[in-house]
């Protein structure tokens, strides 16, 4: 299999509930008008905490600094899996499990934190720039690893990592952390396993044609940027077993969206479209407490289970907590599998 | 002729160029989702000196105030002028110079200001509520009165001025102003005449099926929001003798549109429709330095001559200028008028 790491230097900030307003301008340009931006990599999730959004360092300078926007120190890099067709996984899952042991467990044991980002076309990596030489070598026996670099694919080999791509880190002299010796391949448990939430609503991944991005503006406004305030003439049912979750990207030209099926009923039935088992998914919301940019293994300690039972999964990370999508029918055994996994650690 | 004085109370407002990022929440919410706001009345018109914002009490109550936001004091209130089939009229002409010899020219004698507000659809003459009373008394020979009130028309009354009405007016104690006695529907030039500018753009005064909003929105928001942001790769021929205009109305579920036919080429050719003539517009911007809200007499100065000579026009009053719009083709005959005015009440 290959691994791209692509050409884009992202920042993860998280903009608060009550200051969204004052970003509407920038962010509907971001989402909008592709003429008026060189951003190429946007990515905007909504959760009941605050607004998360991931995007380049071009998306990154329309948004102003206020008290409403956290931004998260480092510099990100997102990496991309690509099967190569001769690829000899047997596993008919797709998502975040099919690069839980390949990326997920080896990057987990040297301690690299990670950034997850599934979309409707395909799963990102991010890892932090200063990491990158600690990644290139751990995942360099098991990849074909190239560098993305102004549309070409160069490719990179281990020493590449300790030498010249230290020039694209500023943080190169941290980039070679201590080693640990784990065999690979093997994730041990972290000691810490987080309690996990599994709302009720059922959620979809969708896409949509770029060119009718238009066509769903006004809804995708609505839905984005207003959905907080009183509709007129709606009644007030909040159900408590349901979260607020809707993820919105633009990466590439390519649109993914996110959301459960109550937002999904709002927008045009012919123009979203969903992969063709038009599959509906459920939560696992990873976290009591805020998680934090620097603990290590919380995707591996969601997805190493998942991958061992082939349960298909997308896995958005955000400010706060992480999220991940499983099967609708799988979520029973999930769940079991994770009081297991709860009891195990904690005896 | 019927006189009906519309069920809106509105305030006219304006929000600064730099300010208007911030105002991109609410004015988004008033164009586009209807079914979040019960405002009834909008308009916003973008000049180079800023937007003027007219809206109803529901739709102000979004606008947070703000340095960069300037209310004009007063309540106001619509009227429009209804032709009821058998209006005895000869002239041909549409817009303001239809109605500057019965409305424009009294009220100006009776020194009430009128704020003027000309659609696609119709003529709105703005006037304070305080000054109902002198409005009514001034038209009540010349009209049929009606007051909507839900929905329904009162017939209104000279005597009804002077009581019942000004229950509604909050100043009504100020509303019997100091009268003047000159003889009706004779318009004394004021002692100021205005410097007028005629900028070479042309204009279009459009409309929209309203339930296609959402089909221009992406467009409408970049010329509304974004158009003073560089566009990626746009190269940069600011024609100085080209004016920034455009007027964008949603009242009472009626779209309308005033643009140049630069802005207009942006829009898809096939939601927006104008009159079958499809007439190019040319604008007289009115006032040198701003024009402020208290002098009278300000569109008569200029809906009277063009009444003379059966030109048609819009008229869109905004918070710093007035702008009067003619036939591409009377430009010339117009330009003549005014210079012949100038020199007439300077002499």
């Amino acid at each position: 299999m290959d691994l791209h790491i692509l050409d884009h230097k992202l920042r993860v900030t998280s903009i608060s509930k009550t200051g969204l307003q004052q970003y509407t301008h920038p962010l509907i340009k971001l989402i909008f008008l592709r003429n008026r931006t060189r951003c190429k990599f946007f990515s905007l999730t909504e959760t009941p905490e605050n607004y998360t959004v991931v995007l380049d360092e071009e998306g990154f300078k329309e948004l102003q600094p206020s008290e409403h926007l956290q931004v998260e120190g480092s510099t990100w890099l997102p990496l991309n899996v690509v099967s190569n067709g001769n690829a000899s996984s047997s596993s008919q899952a797709v998502g975040v499990t099919k690069i839980a042991k390949s990326v997920i467990a080896p990057l987990a044991e040297q301690h690299v934190s990670v950034f997850m980002l599934s979309t409707y076309q395909t799963d990102f990596i991010l890892v932090r720039e200063k990491d990158l030489s600690v990644v290139v070598e751990t995942l360099v026996e098991e990849f074909n690893i190239f560098r993305e670099e102004g549309g070409e694919s160069v490719p990179v080999h281990s020493q590449d990592a300790c030498n010249g791509l230290q020039r694209n880190s500023r943080e190169g002299e941290t980039a070679v952390k201590e080693r640990h010796t784990l065999p690979k391949n093997v994730w041990v448990p972290h000691a810490t396993v987080h309690p996990v939430l599994i709302p009720e609503n059922q959620f979809c991944v969708m896409s949509l044609d770029p060119d009718t991005l238009p066509a769903i503006a006004t809804t995708l406004i609505d839905v984005l940027f207003y959905s907080n305030s009183p509709k007129e003439g709606a009644s007030v049912d909040q159900d408590m077993e349901c979260i607020k979750f809707f993820s919105f990207s633009l990466i590439e030209g390519y649109v993914s969206l996110v959301m459960d099926t109550e937002a999904q009923r709002q927008f045009p039935a012919d123009l979203l479209f969903t992969s063709s088992s038009g599959e509906l998914w459920r939560m696992v919301r990873i976290g009591g407490q805020p998680l934090g940019f620097d603990e290590c293994g919380i995707v591996a300690q969601i997805s190493q289970p998942l991958a061992d039972s082939d349960i298909s999964a997308y896995y958005i990370s955000t400010f706060s907590f992480d999220h991940a999508l499983v099967p609708e029918e799988d979520i029973a055994s999930v769940t079991e599998m994770l009081q297991a996994q709860r009891k195990e650690t904690s005896s």
